[in-house]
């Protein structure tokens, strides 16, 4: 059992080495202090090469099982397809692992449970679902300020995942596992409104839905732009917009409006410091896509992880009482399952929802 | 009878002179080169006083039917209470005036009905109703881009409606009579969109809302912050938000997202072209109230109504050919009355509303 | 003898007709409550015969003289070539007439003297030099708020004036006559500059300037791109930039710098409140020229003279106590001159110049 | 001679562990790949004690002397007072060592000479002068779209440099030996002007100053706000403003002005994503100071400089061909030194100097 790290490094295993896992490999080897990558695990030899080249020598599985059993990792982190996701979050806390796992939890409802209850016995350890919005510096400020009491008593977030249009339409081929748009996008921005606005538990959705260029959604009953209403249990409101198809880049942002002013994160989603001058006016450019825009909130979710793992201040995960470096918990992420949804359910029926 | 002005200039008597009223006169009085100011009604004698030294001496009225059986009246411009509006437009009408009316056209949809009714039997005469949003220049230049092709197919438009909180809840008094939020605010939005989108009707409705400051709104059923979403029936969406309790001002804009590209209008409500740097950091004020903020907006609607009179290009309320500077007919404030009404049974019973 | 004006309204002749006439013969006539428009003078057939359709039926002269020597003309207004203005305020000035008169007073500073010297004979008459900056709304705003103390002691201004690229050329033909860039466009900033710090005299210039598309201006020693350094007396301090060849529009704007805190007047020069949002990213359109940027400060501006010709607060032109709304004086237009010829001087010198 | 790193790894040993040392120190052992960071230099036992902890067990020296001995180090990395920096950089060539060092390269001319003599000796070693805001990604992307031909020929800067206000006047105590704010603050937009410019050189240079409050600086003949314009041989200009008395941050932004556009980097310095919307309007605050602001540009010079060491592209330092990664060679530092000492003469002398 090794939930305790016998020295100050938590040692961890990778498991995945797609883009994403790449980056969370590379962040978790050279970028978070208290951290040591010992283990990386994927069934692809291309990715294993990748690993063998590119990080400080961990060792390299091909199968989970034989990671779990390697008893010098004190923690795993999940970066798998999302179906593997519940099972492989059991597996690791059965095993002693702590566990990080990217979102989403499941997009079944009793499996999400199944997992809440098998880590109910596992209290020791942390398991922390990948809502890295969190962890971005300026989400983290507006945060800060709404727990400083900036705006008042905030009462209404309006936040959007938007991509860029991909002509290729990767997303439609995925349409079928994926969930939907609600449920592979709007997911964030649920968590954000929750994180936000104090955790209230969703009362009623309403969703409704257009395809404005992917024709080819319509078997699966899924749109690309997608828009959202949700009432929280104490009269507290969400807006979402969901959208795979914007001219202009990843347009991922947030509001949160309270009863003494307003906060909002990324309104123009500038990819960096530079305006250009020219014929046609004043213009910056844009993220590209989120894996750009967050790439700070990669790494600080990493060291909120770990540093939660180590068990000293700014634990992630480890609950209420432990300020803006918390990540989701797996609570946090049975409700944005749930309230994605019922979003669903409510884009496929044209009714109101009511959880 | 007189709908063709014997000059070149259009005869217009203002009824009503409380503030908006005094715009629109010495607007017409003043600045609208097409119009003459020949006559205002009021039955407040310090309006009528104020009529007197303020405008270039028009004959004035206590009672709206001796300004309707003034001959040299060709168009009358009704900015009286609400519940007014509907019998005074058809009693222009029957009079042969040309009527300009300040939105709402009616709260009740057997009483717009009505007026269209009546309308019909003088499609000479002109009778618009006052969605000035229409008219602001930067709605306007939208509306010219999206015409122009600039952003491809719009399918979705965001609109908010927010004024600064008014500690002295002025509108709490009125909540009895204004309709709701969605009626008095948002109505302005949902001709926006309609406007920006081609003028679809509306399929589906759902609203719910919160009062974030104002208790004394709960005995009429209304709240002080409302969120909506709006569907029209070939697949275009409008989502919605109006709020009473903004800290920063009035925060007035739309955004229309297109197949090919976005348009914002106003994101940023700026007061005027003064940015702040001291050691709060970098701001700008805001525009405080409507009433400022589309002072411009009254102006252009004035001309465009004028010119219409005059039957020329760029003619207010005629109709689909006539371009950008189209005025709302009295469908179109039937249209955005039905919509706000089915957002309030929405927002009242907590489902989904079919048109 | 016709100062006093016998009714409230200032009757007013307007001299020059061209675009910039035009304009100001407009709101003179119809958007200055004060002001009758009574007559006009131009030498031009053209220009008067649209005198004769657009304004109100002023009487119509060829020759500024018989224009002076109409008893009901109250005040002039001239938007003549620059080299005729100084004899015109002059004439008009011993013709008992109030006088606005486009900016520059001259290029000659013996002659901006000689007309000083005139001036104080008649302290009874106003002589404004049109800089109209001062009357936008957002450079007035500014002021305003330096004079409240907002940002503590004001020291330095950074400003420009800078033209979108006239391909044509159009001022390289000019050259010779314009004074050149500093004397053309910079003065404006100089004005701006003094009346924002307090109306410093200036102790001493450095000015340098680059050719960077107009190789015409070679020939006669000015340039498209000009910077320039200027000292006040009071240790307050000045930055200018001027430019003809600017790609995306009229970018007019300035900074004031205080001890505790700054302004910024237009930073950027959006046309508008719309942003675009398309595949090169988020951007606004520009104003294109001083024209269009400074329409609502041309009205402003003859308001504000209307007014100090009646005598009332808010008077134009009337000096130091006489608030925000004072145009520049002849002396503030003298100064202006001053410093933009010791700015061409030290162009052409490279030298510092003091004064 | 350690020129040539055994194993892939540059070997540093940083030399001075004040808060930019430590930041280096930290960049060097953990976010630098290519980088081994084996020893670390300071006469100061707090630095020491700082570095036992912090960093992964480099060798401590107390002597630089001690540290250019050890044969394991292949690059020195100086982050120490101004003055010493000549000698060192020298001593580090001629013990073999590449050598990079923070800015100024030295105030004295002649001794910024004889240290680009004394490397001219090693053309195999790299010697670097750390003008980090090269390494900004946004002055990088404006690098690149120059490059790329985005803008024309770019021919005009405005760079500033400006400090919030510092009330404890640290700054002031130090005016005797930083050379006064031209050399100390001015010389950072120096170079970004010249590098954005094409590294021309500089022709003749005005300079003007005022003490808005720090009147302890009138003693060493300093300002603590200061404005210069510089002309370069080949037509190209720059103008320049530093402050040490801003209200909202640090405010370190410049503009290139080409013949087909512009580009400004960083006009409103955000220290984020978030706009606070309160009765004071909407507002972002601001980066606190340039160690906050440029944190990604000291990362990713010290990433270019041991690629650059490591001989691969994007070598820093490594001269015209080596594209927008290259650092300040000592050549450029040179010609910042004597820009900057011609500045401060010009201050002191109220006239324009050639150079």
């Amino acid at each position: 059992m090794t939930a305790a790290p016998a020295s100050g490094k938590v040692r961890v295993g990778v498991v995945g080495l797609g883009r994403l896992g790449k980056r969370h490999a590379e962040n978790l080897a050279f970028r978070v202090p208290g951290a040591s990558l010992v283990a990386a695990c994927s069934p692809v030899e291309e990715e294993r090469a990748w690993a063998r080249e590119a990080l400080p020598a961990p060792r390299l599985y091909e199968n989970y099982a034989d990671l779990l059993a390697d008893s010098e990792v004190d923690a795993v982190w999940l970066v798998t397809p999302s179906s593997l996701h519940a099972q492989q979050i059991v597996d690791a806390l059965r095993a002693g692992k702590h566990v990080f796992c990217e979102k989403p939890l499941s997009l079944d409802l009793a499996e999400c449970e199944r997992v809440l209850a098998e880590a109910e016995r596992y209290p020791h350890l942390q398991a922390t679902i990948g809502f890295m919005r969190r962890f971005d510096p300026s989400y983290k400020d507006a945060f800060d300020k709404i727990e400083a009491g900036k705006i008042g008593r905030p009462f209404l977030v309006r936040s959007q995942t938007t991509d860029k249009n991909d002509t290729e339409g990767f997303f439609v081929r995925f349409a079928g596992t994926s969930g939907g748009i609600f449920l592979d996008c709007t997911v964030h921005d649920i968590d954000v409104a929750r994180w936000l606005l104090g955790k209230p538990r969703a009362k009623r959705v309403f969703a409704a839905g257009a395809i404005a260029l992917h024709e080819g959604l319509r078997e699966s009953g899924d749109v690309d732009n997608g828009v959202a209403i949700c009432e929280f249990e104490d009269g507290k409101l969400a807006m979402f917009y969901a959208s795979r198809t914007q001219a202009h880049g990843n347009d991922t942002h947030s509001e949160v409006i309270g009863t003494a002013g307003a906060l909002a994160i990324g309104h123009n989603p500038r990819a960096n410091r530079v305006e250009i001058y020219d014929a046609n006016g004043i213009r910056n450019e844009c993220t590209p896509n989120f894996f750009d825009r967050f790439e700070e909130a990669f790494l600080h979710e990493a060291r909120a992880f770990v540093a939660a793992v180590q068990g000293g201040p700014g634990a992630a995960g480890s609950g209420a009482g432990s300020g803006v470096q918390a990540g989701a918990t797996l609570a946090d992420a049975l409700e944005a399952t749930r309230i994605g949804m019922a979003l669903r359910q409510s884009l496929q029926t044209g009714e109101a929802v009511t959880l």
